[in-house]
């Protein structure tokens, strides 16, 4: 049997990330490579209570089928949370549950992009999101990432150039994999041009009850009278990324043709999942956990930071962080990033290439992204430790 | 804003059943609509156990991110279950899972249809797929069922002119909506077929183990030396579909294409529902929870023919069915079967009509689903009582 493939597979290349979360795999390798949130913060001993109760109290809302768009009590209690504490949500939108907020990118995409149609990302970006563009056949543009968010120069050449422009893809706090945070003043802009050229917004806010320095920001979203901004949260990295909860706060029209397409991918998210973040929401002192949680990324990132600073630099520099998951470090120019990876890697640390998250992987890049929140405090350390050792080797 | 979507999505229309499900949603209607599983038959007390067993002693195997293909025992338990019990899956086959069966449909179809590629389907035949392959852009053509199963005859016509199918898509148990079983005779000339103008088969067996009369027939898959068919299993109806697990066994090749495209979709599936899926099938007696479930289903089949014999007939007439959730039934020849169903809804009483599982919907046809395992036993025979009444007053 000769398989035939559609087009939109065939051109998805296996990426770059997969190849390296092979050897990350092997125990002996300690990974800094995962995008995984930090075990110890997962409010476990809630979760194993609230679904007890669950269970016991109302197995049949768990087990039969649920609708499409969303457990009823969750998505009335989160557009409540999020209208109250971020602003986000008008009367023009309304509020999905996803599987994880890559099944809004993948929704989204599926909603609004022909073939040949521009998604505009920051560049470097989330690889997860751009080969879901991809595989929709979308052509990606990438616009230059500034240590305040992508460049609005920039975004502004793109939207003039790219005439089949569908969306701007955003992460505005603490990006991935950059770590960067996005300006007031750049949000502003970033949506003012987006309504000058008439394009939408997916903003990806997965990170952003992470912070654990710093003043929090708007979001994009709260400032969206015109019905332009699509908001993807996640409760992946405040409860737990295991049990696949997100939601998608968006215009009703916009909405609609994703529920539609959700039909046909999944029916409908986990029913035990979602009630569990009801509960979590209401019947909990979520924002406690938050503040406890914000707590361990602090411990831990500052765990980063004191081992980058003894192993690393002036070799390789970081770029700081007020919160998320990643540090994204620099090799000196002319200095071969991907032969270093390969030497990591030999010498039993992970971490991934820069290019990796480039709207065109052959590019080159100096700058690798470390994951600071998935290993234990000494396998943190002693990795970092690793990665000075061969940047002692390689860099004269 | 004007929003613009894609092609794909403006060609889907709203669905004539999701339009029904609205009056189903009315609590004064008696809804025969549905196609949910008996949920006395959900094994709940079982799940309660296992979920405190999973939270308390592993609570990091559920929470924290999966891998895409599946919790690899649960992989390697249902591969072996499989084949011992059915035949099924080769040294050339892999098995991923799935968020329900529904995700295979979609992700089978991403990887093989570009646009106005052919699917060849039973007609009538399950919206929710039909669905999905439309979102693809798919062209749909249907082959007539006959009592037991798909007209080989109208099967070779389509192969002959549909130069660009990629796969047949068929429901061989007790199929929805007929509730028609294919014939063993049937079975091995499909595969044959496929083989001979080299396109795939897509298995979709929801129902097969509601078997609750007759003998078990083999699966398509299980004559599978070449690597043409890939089977659709999930758990929605043996265990609950609100945990949303679902299972592909198919051509290694295929399953990586799929593999890539649910990494753009949810990443992985919710992790407390794979691993309770494998305590189920591993340390519990599963063979005799099937035995429990056909006895229900058994019971309450009975409950609906016995209220059929008495108010249906001999106006309305019925298949009868050895197994799964539906009835089909059939009004006289000439008679308005969509007014028919209007006026029942009129009644309190709701059924999808019959049209709604053609290719093209907008076709007539004499037939409405009727669903048994969702209503009470009380309201089961009420609703087909009503339906007589209707069919009295309409029905001369």
């Amino acid at each position: 049997m000769e398989y035939q493939f559609s087009r939109r597979v065939l051109e998805l290349k296996p990426s770059a990330i997969r190849e390296i979360f092979k050897y990350a795999a092997d125990p002996q390798v300690i990974s800094l490579s995962a995008g995984n949130p930090a075990p110890e913060a997962f409010p476990t001993s809630e979760i194993s209570k609230i679904s007890a109760q669950i269970l016991a109290e109302r197995p049949i809302d768990a087990l039969q089928y649920g609708t499409t768009e969303g457990y009823t009590p969750l998505r009335r209690h989160l557009t409540e949370y999020l209208k109250e504490k971020s602003g986000i949500g008008t009367e023009r939108d309304d509020l999905i549950i996803t599987s994880g907020a890559q099944q809004i990118m993948d929704l989204f995409a599926k909603s609004v992009i022909d073939t040949g149609d521009t998604v505009l990302c920051e560049s470097p970006s989330f690889l997860g999101a751009l080969n879901t563009y991809r595989s929709y056949r979308a052509k990606l543009r990438g616009v230059p990432m500034e240590a305040d968010g992508m460049s609005l120069e920039g975004l502004e050449q793109a939207l003039k150039e790219e005439k089949r422009t569908k969306f701007i893809y955003t992460i505005p706090n603490f990006q991935n994999p950059t770590g960067a945070t996005m300006s007031l003043a750049k949000r502003h802009g970033m949506y003012e041009l987006a309504k000058k050229y008439g394009v939408m917004i997916l903003e990806d806010n997965p990170y952003g009850d992470l912070r654990f320095a710093g003043e929090a920001l708007p979001a994009i979203k709260s400032f969206d009278t015109e019905g332009i901004v699509l908001y993807a949260g996640t409760f992946s990295k405040v409860v737990a990324p295991g049990i696949r909860v997100g939601f998608a706060v968006g215009p009703k029209p916009v909405l609609q043709k994703m529920i539609v397409c959700k039909q046909g991918e999944d029916v409908h998210t986990n029913n035990w999942a979602q009630i569990l973040c009801d509960e979590l929401l209401t019947n909990y002192d979520f924002d406690s956990h938050l503040n406890r949680l914000r707590g361990v990324y602090r411990k831990k990132s500052k765990v980063a930071v004191d081992a980058m600073n003894r192993w690393l630099l002036p070799k390789i520099t970081y770029q700081p962080i007020e919160g998320g998951l990643f540090f994204w470090c620099t090799l000196p120019e002319g200095s071969n990033m991907l032969e270093f990876v390969k030497r990591s890697i030999e010498h039993k640390v992970c971490v991934v290439p820069g290019n990796a998250f480039l709207t065109d992987d052959t590019k080159p890049s100096q700058s690798f992204r470390i994951n600071y929140t998935t290993p234990t405090d000494e396998n943190l350390v002693r990795g970092i430790q690793l990665l000075g050792e061969v940047a002692c080797d390689m860099i004269p």
